[in-house]
């Protein structure tokens, strides 16, 4: 039988700034993606989402992102290996102490936005992030982008990874992600979405903007946590699992 | 025989700037407060520092602070008992996230500057951090001005804690630090502060600015890692402790 | 015939956190405070509420606060006065960065939060405060709680000043605003809101939560921005303004 | 006679952490080119900053910089030509307070590190930065490498442009300076860096690293202000520009 994992980046609210609808997107998802300060989240907010995952039994990973809190994390920084090692380790680390304190465990780590994407593409990146996870807990399940050169560079260094993909972006010829700067990145339609991932998670296959199928894994599928569609968006995802047989678990270490 | 832990404050570079001369003063001291990012310190900062202790065989210490870099965490911040709790343990996770990248353990937290400070004279404050502390992880050892509330607080939650004093600052009738902003808070002469420390170990007592002496236990020495002076006092404090027949050790769990 | 200001803090937004309906709330205020980046606004936000607010005929003034974004400029940070002096010169200088760059000219000053409370009981961080206004541009209007220190410290400098007074908030004997940690701080009532404030404008009084009247000016009302009563708030105070014949209009300088 | 300005990056202090010697180097230099608090600098610096180019009679200028103070403003961030006018509209606005506080006059503006090296070959982000110098205060003079789109971009918006030379950094044949990542990127021979800079100014060459002559204008060369041997190269450009009978003096507006 086909399973896959839903995930969810999760307390990206800061100070009096809400973002997301993290307890209700908690009822659909099986894996939380947790912020830990840089690009979004507060302490404050670290710990309460941790509170809030750990009561709807939802499996807490880290979320870590560049040092641009007014960017969201979501433009590029030419960082150096060495410091996106660092700045990995630390955020781990930090959203580690709140999940301690409640007595859990942590489950996953997936880099966000731009860490994300330059992960995904740049090799050293990929291997520093993947060291930096392996190195505070090789028992950490890496997520990134399906099939790209962060997966590779945890399976490299040891570490058990989630292939990623996405209900509602759309896909170039290479396997990666249409720029969110282009127009046609999203996918707005929920049958066009949900259709998408039942062929990602059944043939492993996805029609690229090209035209042309791209293979890909399907572990874990990221669901958004905001704007005004998201909750019927995860909840009408979820249903089309269901009825085509494929079950809906979080990724076993 | 008496014996003493030497303590500093480590790791307060940032970015390009740099605090401290880390290195050589790990050479007098047994155990390393480092900063995690809130009054000074950065993520690449931390893993060296952290590396650096290893090294020269010092125990590792969280040193958190207020979030005001530019203020280096000596202005009071009006924060709540909950905002102390949420700062603490994100700050010790931070750190915590290098010291098991290298395969060590943490021994002991001191809050820095106002947050120290704070803590040592407000209840409320300081039972937020002791539990922030024994949370994350009860065996960490709480560093806190000697007889103050925050090792009271410490040892009513179940911690181990170390009265910390002083070498070169001087103290009010109440056991309390003379504020920096006062002419006579410092010691500069390096005998006054050598005699102060070895009575405050050996006697227990502190010679107040008010002319009466105040009882205190002495189980770490603050030594300063900045500064003209700092490795020559350093090596002052630590060749008179040894001529008094005072161990220089760090604090056992 | 009576006359009022209404005044509105806007620009609270940051990156991609939404706060406020600004563009609504133009609509029914005289006087805008933009803020400038240390509590909340970024260089983003600064642009484009400085443009709505010209483009609304708004009056533009600057609405510095603390460095501390996660809090919301909310806490008492411990500033030294010439602290307090060097952050507000350099909040008003960024907006005016705007402002200039639209042609358009700055109109009055208004501390934010934390600071605009210490600068209404603190003699020295008014003064401060005044003095940097003055300094900046001595054509600016001080806005300030009504009779406090700041409003002082602006007169006695030589620049002219608003009382400002609150709709929603309720007062204590001595004229300060009740603290927002009480439960009685907010007024919820619209009518009884609106009483206060027409009562503070014809007969310059208002009764505080101690039951004894107390005497002020009120040159302009505070209008919140944000809140899912904030436009019928506004709306509503506006009518009544209008029906009880006292004149909406922004302070002449 | 040939003329030449001598500039320097200078408050890029940080709250307790202190950078360059900014007051003996103000000895040496015509024009301050003073940090604005998002590379480095922070309003308490700004303010000493600008006194202290007042008290030695340099011409001021703002020095913007990305917001990247753990990185000191030197990682290339991927910013929308949007936000970087935003950014430097806000910077010269935030020193112009303090310049204004004085009751002085900004002269220049100058960007920083990844800023000024984006701005130098991108030309919608230097028309970008052009665009907020000009929108500001058309009167000021923008600084930028010689030859590079920056000037060009100020030239056809209308400003006054400065085209700047390094002595103690080596070209590329397209004029670009060779990367501080690479190892021959700095000329630290004392007589080298004076022949070159007296080359540039005479003859309006450079030897690039690649052996070929390339032409550029020298209005103004950089001078370094941190580093061991600031000052003594300071004094020897300044005797040597001295000797050659080339003027040391600002920019004439």
């Amino acid at each position: 039988m086909h399973q896959v994992d839903l995930n969810c980046d999760l307390g990206e609210s800061f100070g009096v700034y809400k973002m997301g609808m993290d307890e209700e997107i908690l009822n659909f998802v099986t894996s939380a993606n947790i912020a830990c300060g840089f690009h979004a989240g507060d302490p404050s907010i670290m710990r309460k989402t941790v509170r809030l995952a750990l009561d709807k039994n939802v499996k807490i990973g880290a979320h870590p992102g560049l040092p641009d809190l007014v960017g969201f994390g979501r433009r590029n920084l030419n960082i150096s290996p060495q410091e996106a090692y660092n700045m990995v380790v630390y955020q781990i680390g930090a959203l580690y102490g709140f999940i301690k304190a409640e007595g859990a465990t942590m489950h996953h780590v997936k880099p966000h936005g731009a860490l994300y994407n330059m992960a995904a593409s740049c090799e050293k990146l990929s291997e520093a992030i993947a060291e930096a996870v392996y190195k505070v807990d090789p028992q950490l399940i890496l997520f990134g982008l399906s099939g790209s050169k962060l997966i590779h560079s945890g399976e490299k260094i040891g570490l058990q990874t989630a292939h990623e993909v996405f209900a509602d972006r759309t896909y170039q010829h290479d396997g990666s992600l249409t720029s969110r700067n282009q127009p046609d990145a999203l996918i707005h339609n929920l049958d066009q979405a949900s259709m998408q991932v039942i062929r990602m998670i059944k043939e492993g296959k996805v029609r690229s903007q090209q035209g042309v199928d791209v293979s890909l894994k399907a572990n874990t599928i990221c669901i958004h946590g905001d704007g005004p569609q998201a909750l019927e968006f995860a909840r009408n995802i979820r249903q089309v699992l269901n009825t085509s047989g494929i079950s809906v678990q979080s990724i076993n270490p």
